[in-house]
């Protein structure tokens, strides 16, 4: 192990709230980005540019990115998913642009109604406009690892998008382990095919703890050089009937994780617990992370 | 990763009850016992020694111990904590000894009312006996990791307590990360020393996953050449106030976890499963593995 700085992408604001039935205010969620940047986080998705029938819960991305204060140093990152909405955050002034896609056919056509290589067109020229801006591009590989639909996805295919990815110009990527399925010897046998598409500086994981492996390949990805990982706090967007099981790697448990290993990271675990604490209020439900439970507990409210 | 073989010692029976509120029928616990066996599992903890008064949930052992039906290849074992429990023990012909004490001198005490010291005398002649009637002894080194009251334990402490053990006649020790606070850097550091002290084939890993790290702290024992892990089947003896966050790691993760990983174990998935469902039945409650999570979802019953 020889890197011992480590960065984590707050996505909790995006990919945590999009898989949450309970509707943030914009108000809440200005303020939520807000104690993410204080807390440390240099980088951190902010909201989407999907059209909001298609994810409601962040129809008011505009209104987040025109409320948030602007900390220098800090990334403020959304997801897009087209031209059009490239366009739109654009006009708010988003840091970077993070695309997404599937590894595998089925679950992309089945999230973005396209195929591969339609997909691939599609993202084209939104990769060209944020280059065009200087604005560096992730490209979010979903289901790296196994497909609801499909089963087991092969490293080979995995290999295959990303490298049409990094073509197209994407600076970097993110492997998702879409449904949780990963083990440790399959990221360290993906991570040693893809070393030879794109250096491991440029590559983080964006796992899923739903059979509880997330911090077992967060070692794996270590071990191989991976310096950047996903993470949502206290597990935001994690599934709500089966608490602790089934989302996001929790931001707060992987600090925990990361710290204790002796890495370092920008984050002050002491203001990242006291926003996820916040946060948990404004959800007004438990939050999944092991970390939340052990607060829980400690203050006698569970 | 030489030893593509690894061994599960299943402690649901003695260490998930024991930590549960509700009381389960000697019948029940009897069955329990029968379908680990069925399942698979070549070693089983079935029940503790202890005077009943400390641990009312295992107050029936003999019974347990008269009901099951013995699967020959299947270690019977249980937990013992004195010359008493043994003669009872040994009345009810257990396979194994299983003896306990912690690495740091306030849990010790807390958990048996003993100094480390007194506890060294107190098990001498509880091995011995086992000895004379040749049976193998595994010794639990309780806060090898951390402790509630000391804090982080010294890898010096516990090595020194391993040693005494070894030295008593211990045949196998098992390190219990206890309140679940150990990171990989740790176990790898812990795990090099012990191995001159006694043969890796010899340690054992209990981890609790309260943070999250337990699968990972699996990896690192891994490749540190462990081939013996313990497990509560559904994470029995959870905190039941915080599902999925705090107990034993649960035996159904474990086991997708190595045979994903490409280790053979001796244990059927699908017979394990049908079992953590029933017993899930037995505990009216809900078992807090991402197994059971996922079991649940997929019956649409949480």
């Amino acid at each position: 192990m020889e890197h011992k700085r480590v960065s984590v992408v707050e996505v909790g604001p995006r990919d945590g709230l999009q898989n949450e039935a309970h509707t943030v205010s914009t108000q809440d969620k200005v303020a939520f980005v807000d104690r993410l940047a204080d807390a440390g986080f240099r980088r951190i998705e902010v909201s989407s540019f999907v059209a909001p029938k298609w994810i409601p819960q962040l129809a008011d991305a505009q209104e987040v990115f025109a409320g948030i204060h602007r900390r220098p140093g800090v990334e403020y990152s959304a997801l897009i998913p087209n031209v059009r909405g490239m366009e739109r955050a654009l006009r708010c002034g988003i840091d970077a642009a993070h695309v997404f896609m599937s590894a595998s056919e089925t679950h992309n056509r089945k999230n973005v109604n396209k195929s591969i290589e339609e997909t691939f067109s599609a993202l084209r020229p939104v990769i060209d406009l944020a280059h065009t801006e200087h604005l560096p591009v992730r490209g979010y590989v979903s289901t790296a690892f196994g497909c609801p639909y499909e089963g087991r996805v092969p490293a080979e295919q995995v290999m295959d998008v990303v490298k049409r990815l990094v073509d197209l110009g994407v600076d970097e990527i993110s492997l998702g382990d879409t449904i949780g399925v990963a083990v440790p010897t399959q990221v360290t046998g993906l991570l040693a095919g893809l070393a030879k598409v794109l250096p491991i500086s440029r590559i983080s994981l964006h796992l899923h703890d739903t059979r509880g492996t997330a911090m077992a390949n967060v070692l794996a990805g270590l071990q191989a050089g991976v310096t950047c990982f996903d993470g949502s706090l206290g597990g935001l967007g994690g599934c709500p009937y089966a608490p602790g099981a089934s989302g996001n790697l929790a931001t707060d448990d992987l600090l925990y994780f990361l710290t204790q290993m002796g890495y370092e990271t920008c984050v002050d675990e002491g203001k990242l617990a006291e926003t996820a604490a916040w946060f948990e209020s404004v959800m007004q439900k438990p939050l999944p992370s092991h970390a939340r439970s052990i607060a829980r507990k400690a203050s006698g409210s569970a």
